[in-house]
């Protein structure tokens, strides 16, 4: 009885979340310029309002009944897992004082405009105080939530519970000692062919094409729509209405095809979430308060990564699916073969802007990321160094010297919103893509169907052991049920090593 | 500062209020179909919260304490007024027994499939049942929200505050005489030609042409946009976000343009509220618990139906913009001379369906609704005997003889979400729209201006008087400070007299 009345009060979370996405949604897509400033207020009403319903007083007397009510059922059990994934979300919310939330939260509201302007100036000066600020309320945070070793792992734990900085340090070093000798291999050798992918490819042709090949992975259009962003996203609204964006390049086609492919990937998992845990702690992310089924956001970032890497830019993909593109631009690649299409999305190249990385240098970017945050975290790092720290790394791994700001520690908009503690789960995405991709391809009809351009086989597979999960189990006991082992950047670096070694003759 | 407590509170019901509207607007524009049931929730949980928040015991202390501060001001100071508007939307939503406002959705909730399917197979008989307990609630809901004379004066409070049986009965008699001989001699006179309304328009050529017709009466872009849906409608998310949709039939042009023209008025109505009533009671329905800054749905209505018949019906007005109607559609228009463009979408006949009526007769399916309405809520016509009490009507009123439901008494989707007490707005809105516009032209520049097809004068002249107001003064206030007197309808029924004698050679 007190369950059922916890899980309406959650439903009711649940909708206000899912609210707030819509609203998000729709500022991003359709909302008329003048609306700006009071969609704000809107949304920080919602804001306050669920927060306030999720902490309440009587929300936590219907929890502390609840708990009662299943203290007696075995661990695991469903029931039991959703009124502790509660418990855990109000004692995390209550360990942050209201004050600390509304001033990260101004500060984010200012923040991206001088952000704007210091990147659009290439002068990080402009940036200083405001991510100084940023970075002292973070630590402030990280000290109300709690940490064990690192004041970073409290950030880190609204995005990617139970990895910390001494998790990442070794799953980063094996990265770099597997990933490094093939950047650099291939910087001796002879790039393939790219002019074509720059041609001129209508806008109406692109969103068509990036479109059913996002139906032809299984994304489900009776519970979706693709529309158009500078910045590609996907977001959910229930599993019942799962949105994805894309951009669209006129002159560079494989922008919005692997977009919808990477953002399809995002809404599957949405999608594929069980019906049953529709307004329950399993499809909302208490911590976050954001409407989530995936588990974590590294885990959410695998699925659009194993679809728009592991099966996008295969061999196998291209070799059934370059007919078509030849049929949507047969002007553009008439003088294209598949193996030379095949090797231009698959090239790569150091480059200074993370969002335009390829899957071999990508990592880097996010662990240079990662590192520099934890480093101002723990003050080992002062924000006025950040340049310096920035390109020393970036010269490291990638052999580049960043030129300015703009292109170096001033491009992503993160920190100016107030946000520090999200980049690794970039990393771990890709990680746990090549994990899970490993251990499906070991059914022989999963192999074959992608052979036979028939996803459906993988689709059913990462449906069993993934997405209709939804929150149910942590991150790493999720991979455990479906690959016998936590997270393992093994299979990726297998992954990457064979793909790059036979496409650069390394 | 209790004020401005309670100011702060009325602002996130009004934030609500307009996240509600934002989310139907997506749900009828954008949302893939599988959102239906998720979405239905959603919008559940907020009208439930929304309504609490306005009711809570910590709002309703505000309101006190905001009274005693308020108390020493004279009458009709803003702050005054807008803390009345508060008591007396809170007092109407304490006198409606939550019991009977969960039982009222829940009947719309099934009550629009049976509706749908009994006009689908024109079967009154089929919607009796539902259509019985939605008179019996409202008969109850009006008892619980009290009354002086008629029962039915309580329902049509929410919508039309002022209005009772009493004070229509005279206007309504007054239309009849005043309106049913043009009808009749319109019967026997020649129609004029009609053919060239119903050639091909291509969808893509109408949504432009209308969207161009409703920025030429002033419809701003920046805050606005028009979508398409099967029934039009406009909706604001406060005045910096007002938007419209209007429906495209490919072999009708005249729907998507007058609909366009019809929801730019209301559009028109929202984008000229004062700014300083943003998120104010000024800009919310406390009462109907909508973010709307007209004051009645009668008023709202004047403003559409000004913009779509006086100015957009007008000689003068086509006088101006033929050309351009003639430079959209070259070919459909090419054989079709400015008089007879001017006299076809004038065009009067009397039909069976109240959304397709002329502007001479649309009235009578008003009233022939209200009155059934009252009689059915105050039990003098029983449920049953309904479909026989509309067709002597439309008898009696329009000279047809109602071939089956589906074009008589099942025509409406209004019974079939619950709802009784609105359909009178329409008729009010039209004698508002006569009375003002006659009031407005009495200044040369106004006239003049129209004549030129410049629409700013008027324009200026409706927010000036009415716009800016918001809901700051009631409907009959508002009418007396901008025309000297209550509504009347005399100038209403002077503008058709004139315009259809003319038309018509009567």
């Amino acid at each position: 009885m007190s369950y059922a009345q916890l899980m309406e009060t959650i439903g009711q979370v649940n909708d206000l979340l899912n609210t707030q996405s819509i609203l998000s949604w729709d500022a991003r897509t359709m909302m008329p310029h003048g609306g700006h400033e009071t969609r704000g207020k809107q949304l920080a009403t919602l804001s306050v309002l669920t927060r306030d319903l999720l902490v309440s007083a009587a929300t936590r007397s219907q929890l502390d009944k609840a708990e009662a009510e299943v203290a007696a059922l075995s661990d695991g059990a469903v029931q039991k897992v959703m009124v502790a994934q509660v418990r855990e979300a109000i004692d995390y919310h209550l360990a942050i004082p209201a004050e600390l939330t509304r001033k990260r939260a101004e500060l984010g509201s200012v923040g991206h405009a001088v952000w704007a302007k210091a990147r659009a100036e290439s002068d990080f000066a402009q940036f200083v105080p405001i991510l100084r600020q940023t970075v002292d309320l973070n630590r402030e945070m990280a000290n109300a939530i709690g940490y064990e070793e690192h004041p970073y792992d409290a950030l880190m734990y609204r995005f990617e519970p139970g990895e910390t900085v001494a998790t990442l340090k070794p799953l980063f070093a094996r990265l770099r000692e597997g990933l490094m000798p093939l950047v650099k291999a291939i910087g001796q050798k002879e790039q393939p062919r790219f002019d074509f992918l720059e041609r001129h490819y209508p806008v109406e042709e692109q969103h068509e094409f990036a479109l059913s090949m996002a139906q032809k992975i299984g994304y489900d259009l009776e519970r979706g729509r693709l529309d158009t962003t500078l910045h590609p996203f996907e977001v959910s609204f229930t599993r019942n209405d799962v949105r994805i964006t894309t951009r669209f390049n006129p002159n560079y086609m494989a922008a919005s095809l692997f977009g919808a492919l990477h953002e399809a990937g995002h809404a599957l998992y949405e999608q594929g979430v069980d019906p049953a845990y529709t307004r329950t702690p399993f499809a909302t992310d208490l911590v976050g308060l954001y409407a989530v089924g995936g588990v974590s956001f590294g885990a959410h970032e695998s699925q659009s990564r194993l679809w728009e890497n592991h099966v996008g830019r295969s061999r196998e993909f291209w070799h059934r699916h370059f007919a078509e593109a030849r049929q949507a631009y047969p002007e553009q690649l008439k003088d294209v073969s598949e193996e030379e299409f095949f090797r231009a999305i698959n090239r790569s190249k150091p480059g200074f802007i993370r969002v335009e990385a390829d899957e071999l240098t990508y990592d880097f970017h996010v662990m240079l990321r990662t590192d520099i945050e934890a480093a101002m975290i723990d003050g080992s790092l002062d924000v006025e160094d950040l340049p310096e720290a920035w390109n020393a790394k970036i010269k490291e791994y990638l052999g580049l010297d960043v030129p300015n700001d703009a292109l170096g520690v001033l491009q992503d908009v993160h920190w100016s919103s107030g946000q520090i503690g999200t980049f690794c789960n970039y990393t771990i995405g890709n990680v746990m893509a090549g994990q899970l991709f490993e251990e499906a391809r070991k059914e022989a009809a999963i192999a074959t169907g992608i052979a036979q351009a028939d996803y459906e086989p993988l689709r059913a597979w990462l449906t069993q052991n993934v997405l209709q999960h939804g929150r149910r189990y942590g991150r790493d006991e999720l991979l455990v049920r479906a690959t016998g082992r936590k997270l393992d950047a093994e299979p990726y670096i297998a992954y990457l090593t064979n793909k790059y070694s036979e496409l650069y003759d390394l």
